[in-house]
């Protein structure tokens, strides 16, 4: 997606350790319009998937997948949470998942009464990585017994293993910008 | 808001301790139809406000505060960080809030790049009890020099002290549903 390559060559910051920082427009503050552009790329892509639900996980996830759920006809959504909460009751679907970014394993969840056999999920997140957060997801969609239309990530890091992983696995993965290397000469993006 | 209200009597449930749950439509699962007529009440709520920036807490305001912001001029969304993240770097405005539903007292952050003495800013979020998350967000903005609009809610208990403790501080607060006493009769809304 041109315009997102574009957005992060101009305001995307690169730190030691591979760090990519998009936190004036993605994970932090989030450029509405920025993210509506996302949303309509995202429906182009999986325009042949009758999505009923979208699921995501907190936080930054939450804004890509609200404004998306706008373009795939107003269908739920749905975030998978990290952390035990009194607002969560009821049978759970749980997985483990592994924090490269906080350096921390949690138990996300989500209500088993929002997603059944009957949907079809697509899984919507801001950053790919190592992808332990999207395979809980994708975890969890699999107890659910409800069909998977794929995984649509804003910034996949194709140096690292997660996008690899998922591919091979046979998940359709839709990634609007795969960076291959980000270093001191600035970003290089996969064609 | 009449809507919203007949949505919390359809869909809320209520469990004991005064737990009002509405995780179906706005907190876990997030009805997007609902979210835009939100958003458009608190377009109108605030229309004589010069709004620049939503600020909202991660997680459940995020969904809110993003959809509320095409109404508001697409307006960019900022939300405040409740743990610590290799995402954030450089200066930070810091405030201490407390937790009813989590039981934890934890420190929310903001960078300070993106609140500045500039900006009127709106802050939204979903649940107000004891108030405690609100009272963080206003100090940052206090701490940035930036002009309060005021404070969104969705869903005001208004059998806690939160909505009161503001309202006496002088700080502009609307919330979409008052709800006075949810209990084993159902719920009852101030008018």
């Amino acid at each position: 997606m041109e315009l997102l390559k574009q957005r992060i060559i101009k305001d995307g910051r690169i730190k030691p350790g591979n760090i990519v920082k998009v936190d004036s427009f993605l994970n932090h503050q989030m450029d509405v319009v920025l993210l509506g552009e996302i949303g309509e790329e995202f429906a182009r892509r999986f325009a042949d998937q009758p999505v009923t639900k979208i699921l995501t996980i907190e936080a930054s996830g939450i804004g890509i997948a609200t404004i998306a759920a706008l373009h795939f006809g107003n269908v739920p959504v749905v975030f998978a949470k990290k952390a035990k909460s009194k607002n969560l009751d009821g049978a759970l679907y749980l997985s483990q998942v592994e924090s490269f970014t906080h350096g921390t394993v949690s138990e996300i969840q989500v209500s088993k009464k929002f997603i059944t056999r009957d949907d079809c999920v697509l899984i919507l997140d801001d950053f790919l990585a190592r992808g332990r957060a999207l395979l809980g997801l994708i975890d969890i969609v699999k107890q659910s017994g409800a069909s998977l239309a794929g995984c649509g990530i804003v910034i996949e890091k194709g140096f690292q293993e997660g996008g690899q992983t998922l591919r091979d696995m046979g998940v359709r993965l839709e990634s609007l910008a795969i960076i291959d290397r980000a270093d001191e000469n600035g970003f290089v993006f996969r064609n």
